[in-house]
């Protein structure tokens, strides 16, 4: 019935399983397409240009930025990240739905430059889970972990901007939620405003 | 995670093919409960009271309205109709999503008392299959049939004050858009101003 992908705004705190989320909605979903970020940082080891990221010079990150070839953008550490805008459009214009994983300041740039997106929030079961989740990582020090609870906490009050929020209980519940929210939202009334006066001119 | 059931209204014109759906959706989503009108009409033959309508007296029914308890009514050819909100209420509160199958004057009066319904417009997929459909039942004369088309196009009209529209093309894509979007709607972020702080406080 659409005649044109949707546009999804993927966020949530580090640790509540964002990744995995994603890896099995393309599994089930071959309508899907993943944004890919551009950054300047340097690939770290294993990591793969055009899957991971887009590894781009500092130059090429400003000259797209110039020429608005950035849906967004933003500076962490010295780097810069964005999100091209050319795949998202072409995939879009294709049929595909294409989902952004974006932090929240990332989220909110978005919404305001493609109103017509869908952006859902994932919370985790609980912040005690999320907690268990990043110390079973092993990988962080507790200052870190509480670095990052803290920074969950302020991501969690941003949740109120988007459209939907789901919390990940399950992996195959909230995979599906996503999912249903994805096929529901292609329905809403403001995407076919010119079905109606179709049908009835058609006739 | 929604603590209270969904109220759905459910339109489209006659010979869309609503009861086929709704009956198929009842089959395959048992969290789901239909709701029946009341009606001062005498029973047609095979009529079950409260399976088809609540069969009322007049004296009743407008006992009814005074008191607040009609959701909405109508009136037709000397006949009263409306929705009894006791049952829709206690449904609702056991966390049963509920469905009113109702025409778009009824269904506009249910979305302005309660704005949190999520209200969808069926449409068939042409008005010449909506025509074809209505001779298929083979027991109207053609000035019925144009009659119905005409208070079909007044009514396809409306579909625009609906939040979804889908159309009818097979049983089963229909009826598994409409279980989405139900689904989907839970997640709304409005459904769930207190989940967020709920969260950070018990933290």
């Amino acid at each position: 019935m659409a005649s044109k992908g949707l546009l999804v705004v993927f966020s949530g705190p580090s640790g509540a399983g964002k990744d995995t989320i994603l890896r099995r909605l393309l599994e089930k979903n071959q309508n899907i397409r993943l944004s890919v970020s551009a950054t300047t940082r340097t690939p770290r080891s294993g990591e793969i240009n055009g899957v991971d990221y887009h590894f781009i010079s500092k130059e090429q990150f400003h000259t797209m930025l110039e020429q608005g070839e950035m849906l967004e953008s933003a500076e962490y550490c010295g780097n810069c990240y964005g999100t091209p805008s050319e795949p998202i459009r072409n995939w879009l214009s294709e049929g595909y739905d294409v989902i952004l994983e974006i932090e929240v300041q990332g989220g909110a740039q978005i919404k305001q430059k493609c109103p017509d997106c869908a952006s859902i929030f994932m919370l985790p079961p609980s912040l005690e889970a999320l907690e268990n989740r990043l110390r079973a990582r092993g990988t962080e020090v507790d200052e870190v972990i509480q670095n990052r609870l803290a920074v969950a906490r302020k991501e969690i009050l941003e949740a109120g901007n988007y459209d939907y929020l789901i919390i990940n209980d399950t992996v195959d519940n909230t995979v599906n939620e996503i999912d249903q929210i994805i096929c529901a939202e292609k329905h809403r009334i403001h995407r076919h405003s010119d079905l109606i006066e179709r049908m009835l001119n058609n006739a």
